[in-house]
Parts: structure tokens; sequence; C-alpha cells
């Protein structure tokens, strides 16, 4: 059987895609690392794993060893060069930080304030939206994984944008996101008392994600397109719900929007388009690989409205590896991942 | 003393301005009134206020006759009769329903559904609020209170559409709520298995709101102001915030803009300025009557982001009646208002 | 493949039992049916299926007639008949109600107000509880699932029972639920704005699982088992945690507890003893079906104190009635119930 | 004016006082210190307080220096020393820490490691709860503010234990509070993703509010009493309910309790005894200094089930406080604490 390593297992990005490879029926885990955990069991660190895994953190060295496919789940600028000795070792290698994300150096530069350590690798790396990438995926042995905030900005515009339907200056996406994308790291703003009851925007202009919305619709648009990106925290754990404005370029109804949706993801699992009428919402698509979209028009009838819904930690993080893990794999892209969202 | 009173005491609304007015200093309560709970101790039907008052629910009528003020917080179409009455009878009256906020009738039948019952009533009307309108406040006998939503969008823009330094058409509204302002009645969206751990937006195109914030800018600007609304609901009981985009006709910068609204605020007593590089934040204001603006530009510096925010239930409802009423009693603008969000 | 149906399936103890019944490995849903919803499809009401099933509520006959194994999830006193009809009809029937928990009419009648109307019927059922009654439940047709804080509480208590080594007057279990336990049905105190921020008991000495719990426990420990019970409602969606308190009929120190437990429950696959000096979380086992029971004596060692903690909508409801259809149809009794919880 | 200071102003509780304190009609704040803020203003640190405060965190000597009333909001360990100080130049000192909440010495050096560091200044100190002690802490110039839990049970005892009604072994405590009561510091227990949506006990057997309830009530017993103490972290902000089962020694009826209760706090403002078959929530009391207590029997009425719940910020803490200093004062015990508890 195909054996996956998580390198920085005791975040919450690479605990979650524990919990879901635990439970991928095709994959088992040959290792996980984790530095300032080495040597301790999982189910210590999440006691949700007692009598499910015995697995002990390990180094990263042992899961580029032991492994087959390398998922990295670590801050930024750490993954380059784990994903160098993967590469070398002929391993498959999805980065789920940000190293691999943007293909402008400038632009990493400017917004992350480093160069490109192995730039040669970053001609090598596919970018994972599958719904987007999926035939270039099926060939790629290094995954950047997309950004949260990004994957439900780009799922929300690309049938537009494919379609030139609409002006590519000066959309917006007003973004509100669960805290656990904030990580496990404590943090005054996440502190209980702090961040119960109450919302906030936060990095306003200033979101790492925004160059990468930016490029990839761009990539998606074949021209320019800018975005005005804020995101917001929300007083949950799980969840982000984007609402997404844009003008089009002629007047457009809703059904013809619904259609072109509807096509556009007829063929793609895990992207549904809520019918007319109806407004996606964030506990329709919690703890599942689904992205709910649904489409609206200002009361002037002269704005389109989007508002796309994913699991920040699912279809935003570990879900999307792993469904980029099924398509290099050759397994069906919805292997592992069909569980529904508990809607209470 | 004064007599204050208040018809529909057993809402969300109308119990909130009872317990404000409990600790008002130069108030008391002449009578309370609920269709449903006549002949019922309010402290009944809601237990905070166990050994703080003593108060029975008695009709309509009583309300008008024992008290000086008058206000209504009741359904739209409820209170133009009543307001009739209390105005007829040389009364006070400040609705805090949506009966008397716009004044174009055919925008109020596209939006209610329904003729003015009382057309004449409607030029006696002043809209509330109290940092625009405060001079002709002083005069009225009839107050339209603001809505939610408008107060805190209003509050937002009010400097640059006073000084004609952004376009009137595209502005856009992302607001979000907090659960009060759904009110009492039972609902499944707000049951709290379906509303907790969730989020989404709601009316999207269609809110009643939105006539109200168009009518009130344009009246701001002088001139016709388009806007797109769209209202969320946050899982947590109380606070709007608002994140509102313009665009500059004139390339800005913060400390301009900061200049700007801090003078234009300066002696308006519940309205706070943010210092450049802090972010509004719901957790500041809620439960107290301020509303706090904090002013951004998107990462290309082509778009103004204002965030403004308000305790729905206080400066978006209760606390701005009183405010209107010191106004017209002639009490200090902050009388029984000077009370401090707790942060945490 | 056997065909499972859900009569009910519109409540949240139905829902939820879908939700699991798609992902089930072994099983395919023949048929649901619901009252209310009559001619409905389900992901029409629970958007959280859309794109995963297409069902229809149908009849109760349909149910019936179409499946293999019939679930009943209804209030109390619907079930009796159905579950005639099904047993005449030789299916299986799991009933997830409280028809068929008590075997003491008497106390049926006193605690639920009405007879037994097939009285035959209760000598065939047997009550579901797998780490107590798995031997009876494999030769059963007709289980009577248990209510969620008797599981809770019979699994915290079982080990000290079943080994007499504690009082059996005056045990207190101290409980505490999330909201999605009172159901779908609106009701104020399960409105979001009433139910946020709080927290209190209710039901207090009269909560209908009393006599449940007392029968089973006295059924477990083979003499009279005397409980105080109080119920709170948490303001949260899911989870039940059990603070028991029960006197030592001789001192014990918490290594001869975790042995007893331990070894007690080797071989049940859902119940994890956490290792002493560690607590039971609700988050550990939220969306599970697992039970996490930690052991603990009060400051002076007098006094043993049991924190058991379940998934309510799971090994309190649905999947714990998977777990007796496992188990009856010779499946392995963790099948499709494998899942891990998120933990955040 | 009376000046008022505060020593550990930029902690919850010291906060909580602040913003208490600014609203008090018969005081003014002379004076805030914060070791680690020193030199800040307040309202940089706690932006509720915008425009209300201009107070900058001195040191400690300052706050002596310049006030009459010293309060200490403190880890256990640091008032000692401060308070001597402030005694020592005739101020009034009102610790909120736990150093003189214990009269015997051994216990506090069992429970928190070390010995009293000003043995003398314990003769002096009162317990201040001013439903016990109103007539000593008339006469004190050093009040040890009782912890939050043993307010919650105290209050919800005192009247049983005062009348020699309950048994005095195996009281048992199963207390609950909001995440307030772990201060502003951060803890993964307390990081939101892990604290929300969960709900666990803590420091069973081991929390250092058992001697201080154990003491207290046995002095209002006038004999020896012992509790088992739970506490358990609710996901909320604010709020502590406290569930007490007692043994009656003879039968009793819920008219009975419920006349003893009235009559016993009869002339005491904070607490109120609800009408039979009402139960106690957080919620009507929250953000206020109110003491809500119900009274109920188990359904074999054969055990008394106390709910008891307060603020544990208020009542709990800095509301107590200012009671106690409203009475050395002279002042009505309610002054500046009269605000109602906004129930939504």
């Amino acid at each position: 059987m195909i054996k996956a390593g998580i390198i920085g297992a005791t975040g919450y990005v690479g605990a979650e895609l524990l919990r879901l490879l635990l439970n991928h029926p095709l994959i088992e885990i040959g290792a996980i690392s984790s530095v300032s955990f080495e040597g301790q069991e999982i189910n210590k660190i999440y006691k949700n794993f007692l009598s499910k895994t015995d697995l002990i953190c390990e180094t990263m060295d042992d899961v580029i060893k032991k492994c087959d496919v390398i998922f990295t789940a670590l801050p930024h600028g750490l993954s380059e060069g784990i994903a160098k000795k993967a590469i070398d070792s002929n391993k498959i290698c999805i980065d789920m930080g940000a190293d691999f994300r943007l293909t402008d150096e400038e632009e990493y530069k400017l917004w992350y304030g480093k160069d490109f350590s192995e730039p040669e690798l970053h001609n090598q790396s596919v970018y994972g939206l599958p719904e987007l990438n999926k035939e270039k995926i099926k060939e790629a042995s290094l995954i950047a994984n997309p950004g949260c905030y990004p994957t439900s900005i780009e799922l929300g515009l690309m049938p537009l944008l494919k379609n030139s339907l609409i002006e590519l200056k000066g959309i917006i996406c007003d973004s509100k996101s669960g805290t656990t994308g904030a990580g496990r790291g404590l943090a005054l703003n996440t502190h209980f008392p702090e961040e119960n009851e109450t919302f906030a925007p936060y990095n306003i202009g200033g979101h790492r994600h925004t160059p990468e919305i930016e490029e990839m619709l761009s990539t998606i648009a074949q021209d320019k397109v800018t975005v005005t990106f804020t995101p917001h925290l929300l007083p949950i754990n799980r969840g982000i719900l984007s609402t997404i404005y844009c003008n089009p370029k002629e007047e457009v109804n809703l059904e013809f929007l619904h259609k072109l949706y509807t096509d556009f993801y007829k063929n793609k699992p895990f992207v549904e388009i809520l019918p007319i009428g109806e407004t996606a919402s964030i506990k329709n698509i919690r703890l599942s690989n689904n992205c709910h979209i649904s489409l609206h028009l200002n009361h002037r009838k002269d704005q389109i409205i989007i508002i796309s819904t994913i699991d920040n930690m699912i279809k935003g993080a570990a879900g999307q590896a792993i469904q980029n893990m099924n398509i290099i794999l050759g397994f069906d892209e919805t292997e592992g991942l069909n569980f529904i969202a508990p809607a209470f």
C-alpha cells in the first residue's frame, strides 16, 4: 500500500490531514514528524487520536525515507529545502504552505520578505487546484496546495473569468474565516474571551494571500486581474465564506449565471452550485471537502455577488491536498473524501 | 420628572430600551405596553428585571395617556396610527420601527408593500441620526429612529460624502450583524444548532434597509448615491460591523482621511475614529452606545475601506432613541448613555 | 446489499443517522420517511446532502416494505405501532425513541403518561447498549436504543456497579448536553440569542431519562440503585459530559480504578479510559462514536468522580443505533463508525 | 471626592474594576498601575476605554500615594506586601487576590505552597462577603475579597448552614465558569479553537478555591463542613453557575425552603431567590452584580439541589469589591452597582 507521511503533523493542518488520511482506504501512514514534539505519541498531543493511532513523531528525514508521498505542513520558508530532498529521492511532495504558490519571485519577495531558495523547483511545481489544473496535477510530483482564502475566491470567480464576462479591475473579495485558520499558536486575538462574541477584519491591505489570489485570477483570465481582499475573523472554528462583488461587462440575469456555473462545474465532484434563490452557508460544507457557491445580483441588478464557502481546514487545506494526491496516484478524485458535512 | 413609556416593551428592542431607561437618571418609566403579555409583569418575561422593576404591561392607550415621551418598538406598519395619537395628544414620539424612515412613499410602497397611512405626519418626522440632524432633532416631536445597519453605514460614510470625495456609484456595504437584530421571534435560521458555528448572508439584494441607506446617503451627499448592501448573520448576540468599500475621486492617503474623520466627529460624543493602523472590532463597542470607525486602504491604495461598528441594540436602536430623547428634552446628549463596553 | 430505512428522517436524529448510513460501506438506504416533508427531497431540507443523495421522503409503509432494517426516530409514543408492523413483516427494528427503553410499565406510565400499547413486544425488545448487552443484541430483532444521557452515565458506572464497589444510594449524575439534544423544534430556550453565552440546568427532578438510568443501573448492579440526575444545557451543538459522584464502599485509589476500568472495557472498541491525570473533554469525542471516561478522586480521596463524555447524536443516538445494527447483522461492530473526532 | 486606585489594572479583574469605577458617581480614579504596561495609556490596551479615560499605568507606589482606597488585582502571593504598605499609610485596601482569604496558614501553605509573609495583617483582614460580614466590613480597612466560585457556593448554602438544616459532610459543588475566570494570560485550553464547542472539568480535587469554600462554610455552620468541589470551564465569557447537592437532616419541602431563603436574603440587595418552579440561569445575572438562586428537590424529594449563579467578574470579583468599598465608606451598598443584566 502507498505510504503517506506528514512533516509538521502537530500543527492544525498537519493534525487534520492525519485525521483524514487515517480514514483513507488506499493509503497507510508511513511516518509523521514534528520538531516540537519529536519522540512523542500524537495521541498524547491530540487526544481525539486515542485508540485510533499510536504513531510517534519522528524526524523529517524519517518521513522522507519511509514514505512515498510527503505532505509538508509548515510555516512559509521551510518547505523548499524539504521539497528538494523529497523530489531528489523521487518522492511525491505536496506542500501545504506558501512556498510554491507564487510563480513571481518578485511578488514573493515583496510579500514574504525572502528569495526563492530552490528556484529551479518552482518550474516543476503545479498549483494544486484540481478544478483548474487537474491534467497538470496528474503529471506533477510537486504540488503547491492552494491557500484557503484563494481556494474559495478562485472557485467562486473561475467561470466568469474563463468566459471574460466581468471587469477585471476592482473585484472585491470580502472573506470571513473561522479561527482554525490562525493555527495552534497562542495569540491574544484568538484567546477565547477576546475572540468570542466579537468580529473584526484583520490585515486589511496586507494579507499574504492577496498576491496568490491576483496571480491565479490573472492566470485564469489570461489577463491582469486586480482585487481588494479583506479577511475577517469569525468566532467559529471552521469555515471560510467569501462574499465576492464584481461588475458584469454586459447585463446578466441569474438564470444565465446559474447555467454557466452549473455547466462549468458539472464534472467537478466537490463544487456545488446552489439553486437560484438559495444562499450558501458554512454549516452545509463544514467538515467536508465541498465548496458551495450561490449566485446573486444586487437590488439594481447591475452587480454580481458570489457567495463561495469551504471548510478552511479541508477543501482549504488537508482535503484538497488529499484530492491532489488522489489525482497524482490515479485514484478516484474523491477517495477518502466523501464524508458529508454534519449540518448541526 | 419626565415620564417615558414604551409601546412594544417585550420585544428585544423594547426590553433593551427599558433596561437602559431604568438607569437613566432624569427619566422615570410611566408605563409600558405589550399586546402579547398585557397584564403581566415584565420581570416574569425577562428575569434580568427581577427586583429591578415591577412594571406591568398595560395597553398602548395607557402608555400614551401616562407618559410624556412615547417610544414605539413595533413591527413596521403599526407605528403610524400610534404616532398620530401621541402627536395629537402633544406627546413626543420616537418610533424605533421603519414607518417614518423613508420620505419617498413610492420607495416605501416598493419595499414594504403599503402606502403611508398618515402621510401628513411624514412632513413632521425627523430622521433621528444625531450626528447628522442634531439641530432638527431639537425641534422635533416625531423621530424616525434609524435602522441599525443604516446607522453603521451612514456614520461610516458621512465625512466622505459631505466633502464630495468619493464616487457616488457602486459603494459596497458588506455588513455583518449579531442575531438579536432578528428579534425574539422564533425561526429556524436562529435556532441555536442551526446558527451556531456557521455564517451566511441573507436577503441579498432585498433587505429593507437598502432604500433607507440610499436615501440618507443621497441626502448627505446632496446627490444620488447607490449602494450594494449585503447583510450577513453572525453567530453572536450583539453588534454590527460594516465593511464599506468606496472609490476616491482623487488619490488619498490615510493621514488625510484620519484628520478628515477626526475633525468631522470631534464634537460627537459617541463616534470614535481609531488611530491609523488599528482596526475597529465589535468587542470594543458591544453593550455601549459608541460607534468605532477605522480607516484603511487596499494594497494598491486605490480604494478606501471603512470599518464601522456599533451595538445593533444600542447605538443601532434603543441607545440612539434615548440620545434623540435627550436632545429633544434639552438634556446632555450622553445622559444615561455613558456606560462603557465590557471588552470581554 | 442490506437495505436500511429511516422513519422520521427529517428530525435531527434521523438526519444524523442518514448522514452516517450514507457512508456505511455494507448498507444502502432503501427508503426514508417524514410526515412533515413527505414527497420532498431530503437535500432540500438539509443542504449538506446536496449531491450526496437524492432520496425523497416517502411514507412509513414504504420504508417498512422496502427495507430490511427499520430505524425509527420519532417522539415517544409513536414507535410501538410501527415496530409491531416491522416485526410482523420479519424486519429488524431499531427504535431510537423512548418507547421500549423501560421494562417497568408503571414507571413508563408515571413518566410518560401512557400505557404500553404493544405490551407483548416489550418482552422481545433488547436494550441496545452493546457494552452491556452484546450477546442479547446479536439475537434481537427489536432494539430499544438507549437515551443519550443514560448512555454516558451507564458506561461511566458499569465497572463499579458490576463489581459492587460503591454505595447504591445517592449517586449524583450532573450532566451537561449540547443543544442538538433538544431537536429541531423551535423553542425560546434554544433561540440563539437566549441560549448563546448562557448556561442553566433544566427539568431538575423531572427529566424522563431518570427512570431509564435508575432501571438500567439497577439491572447492572442486580440491586436497587437510586440517582439524582440533573441535566444542563450547554451553548454548543453537540456532546454530553456527565460528572458522576459516587461513594466507594471501601477506600480506593486511582491506580486500582484505572486498572478496573481499562480491563473492563478492553474489548469494547468505542470506550476509552484516559490515563490517570487526564480529564475527558467533549472536544475529543465530538462527531465520533467514542466514549471517553476519566477517573478522579476528590481532595479528601473519599469520593469517586467519573467524567464520561459522548457525542449525544452519535454514541448517544445514531451511531449507537448503527453499532446495534452491525452486531445484529454480524458485521464488525465498528463498521461505518471508525471516523475520528475533529479535535478543533 | 474619594480617590480609588487599582494595582494590576491591566488584567481582566483590574480592567473590569476600572470599567465599573469609571461609572461610580461618588468615586474618582486617582491612579492605576501595571507592571507590564507601565507608562502606557489603558485605552491603548483595552480599546473599550477609548474616549472614556486617558489614564496612564503608573507604579504601585504612585497608586498607594495618590489614592484613598487601594484595590489589588494580582496573582496570589503579591498582595501581602502591598497591603502592608497601604495599611501603614492609613489607606483602605481591598485585595481581590487570594492572599487574605484563608485564615488557616497551614491550609494556605498546603494549597498555595508558601507561608504568610505578613502574618499580623491576617488578624485585621475581613472576608468581604457582605451578605455574611457586613458589620465587620464597615469597620475594616483590609478586605479579602472572596473568590468567584466560593461566592456562588457560600451564598447558595448560607441559609441552610446557618439554620443547621443539612448534613455537613458530602456536600457536592459542581460549578461551571466562563473563561474570563482564567484571566488574560494565554494558554492552550483557552485558545479559541480548543475551547469553543467543548466543555470539560479541570483541576478536579485540586482547585485552590476548595479550602476557601470549606473554611467559610465551616465558619457559617460553626462546625466542620466538607465539600467535593468540581470546577468546569464553559465556552462563554462570563458567569458562574454552581449546582449544589446537599442532604437535609429532616424531610423538607420547596415552600419551606423558599420561605427560608427569601426571608434570609430579604435585605440583601443583590441576592434574588427565584419563584418555585423557575431555574436560575447565567443570562439573567451576566454583567450585573446580582446573584440568582433557585431551589429544587430531586425526584425522590430526599436531596436538595441549589442553583446559584453570579457574574464571575462582577459579583465574583470587581463588583463585590466595590460593594465592600461602598460599605466601608458609608455609601449605599448598591452605589454604582445598580446596572441591570442584558438578558440577550
